[in-house]
């Protein structure tokens, strides 16, 4: 069972995973993984995944067989588990609970050398539109506080498999990052009874110099305060706190400025290795007037080094407005 | 000048660096990288570097000439500068300063193929002692609130050049992790009037099964709840909240302890790429009982994916407990 633990002095909670436990030497092999082999995520290797929760079959072919465009299926070395109870403990001047949660994993396109960013816009839609079916879904189950969904594309980036993927991670307690930025946004609605995002929607499109495209639903931008060069956030243009909210017309919209923007940075940065997650706001609450749900892009192109561990702070080379500009002029 | 700026919601400040600032193309570049050629930090070279503020010269010889042990010089690329005012500004809803600070390296052995963890006692307490005489003097500055030493060793660790060094960033602010651990520990200490980091040593001396080494001034173990694999920090058993109060006869016993715990994880994981600082509390306060300084240790072995990002949860597949065993198990 995988565990939760907390630390004492600063308040973060870790996953200690055992079931994904390795010895020294294996993280070694791990860093020298090359292209090709064997599959899981492939056709005909259906049976080597859990089963199937959700899946795209326009053909109506049979479940945890080949025919689907799309597969949802629980994580099958899952970070945290469906089973068992919390059973918050403390060991001394420590706490720790079970690892209780939800580790799924949304394949993208059975082909297995097709890119995220090169898939069709349709199939970018069906891959929001499973990643808001699996929140409401798994917002039944009240123990699940969070879920985050993201994507690493890229060994850099903390993929582990190349078969292009997205998984969700449902955890039983609000993660402190996500806690910290509703409490920054929740101070703002107090103080200007206005939402901080909504506020920086209407400045960036003002200001334009750090804006990537604009769509009717859509705004993507270059953040003002980017941890990595070429950081990017789309958010919505009206307010919506959380992600699962989204329309079925939205999809659509949002599909069509994934597209771009990543076509963008994918151009200009040369397939990077990258990362992009949703921030939403806590499905078991209910919706709010402060916080604002979007995406968060993170190409991973310098390495998070002693400095930022040790502050927070993180060093950036590239001026968000120099990164704009240059996602602008691409040519598409 | 270099330019910090605030994310609004989440309270997070950047560097944005633009002396540092490279196009797309460049990125790419970097990561492909090789060992060899010039270098900058040997002997012969040493007015490629700006000149130095501290050297060891067993031979008496001349500043910024070949004869150093160990040399220190402010950054040529700096993420912070020492000139100029904070100059806070406003822009719309979001906050700017300037990049006011210091950015030092400290080059620990002409030698340029001699890794950190291959130095000789004497030589690892002298790149301490330069640590420590680089705080006090930096201390002057009233405008320098906070001191961060780190290491970064190996490129997946963010090294850019290969020639083993360290580095110093004093900063204007007290960075937000900073906050966040001086924060965790004072509320202990107001609830218990105890340090929380001698309650840890006290708890893991009695425990032992996370302990790597003990000595009679310091303590190595695995954290109850570390982020990384085989992340490992040593403690001083005595409480001192700043690094830079450490005696001479403190730092032989430092040097000691290092050089025998980065021994057991450099076989471990056969010279794993890494970072390591010093969490030190801010060098403008007074000592206080409930800080405490300590060095972190984190072999980079897992990439930090999505979920990091979007968390702060860490998943770490290896227990504190395995790692320590196996680290005590080495036979140096």
């Amino acid at each position: 069972m995988p565990e939760l633990r907390k630390d004492p002095v600063i308040g973060r909670w870790v996953i200690i995973s055992s079931e994904r436990g390795r010895r020294p030497s294996d993280f070694i092999e791990v860093m020298e993984k090359k292209k090709g082999g064997f599959c899981p995520f492939c056709y005909d290797n259906e049976e080597h995944t859990p089963s199937e929760i959700l899946s795209i079959r326009p053909d109506k072919s049979e479940k945890n067989k080949p025919g689907w465009t799309l597969r949802v299926f629980p994580n099958k070395f899952p970070a945290l588990r469906v089973e068992g109870q919390l059973n918050r403990q403390g060991d001394g001047i420590y706490d720790r609970m079970n690892g209780v949660g939800a580790h799924e994993v949304i394949v993208e396109t059975p082909e297995h050398f097709k890119e995220f960013i090169d898939l069709e816009i349709p199939a970018i839609r069906d891959v929001f539109w499973a990643f808001r079916e699996r929140i409401l879904d798994l917002k039944k189950d009240v123990r699940l506080k969070y879920a985050l969904i993201f994507k690493n594309h890229g060994m850099s980036a903390g993929a582990s498999l190349e078969h292009t993927h997205s998984q969700l991670i449902a955890t039983p307690i609000i993660p402190k990052t996500v806690v910290e930025e509703i409490e920054g946004a929740r101070k703002y609605h107090e103080y200007k009874e206005r939402c901080i995002f909504c506020d920086i929607i209407h400045q960036e499109l003002n200001d334009g110099s750090r804006v990537v495209f604009n769509n009717e639903y859509f705004l993507g931008l270059e953040p003002y305060a980017p941890r990595f060069p070429f950081e990017t956030w789309i958010l919505p243009k009206k307010h919506f706190s959380q992600f699962e909210s989204i329309t079925d017309e939205m999809l659509e919209h949002l599909a069509l400025i994934i597209k771009e923007v990543f076509a963008r940075i994918n151009i200009a940065l040369e397939d990077p290795p990258y990362n992009f997650l949703i921030h939403t706001y806590p499905m078991q609450e209910d919706p709010n007037d402060s916080y604002h749900w979007h995406l968060e892009f993170m190409p991973k192109l310098t390495r998070v080094a002693g400095f930022e561990w040790g502050t927070g702070f993180h060093i950036n080379p590239t001026s968000p407005e120099e990164a704009a500009q240059y996602l602008r002029k691409i040519n598409l």
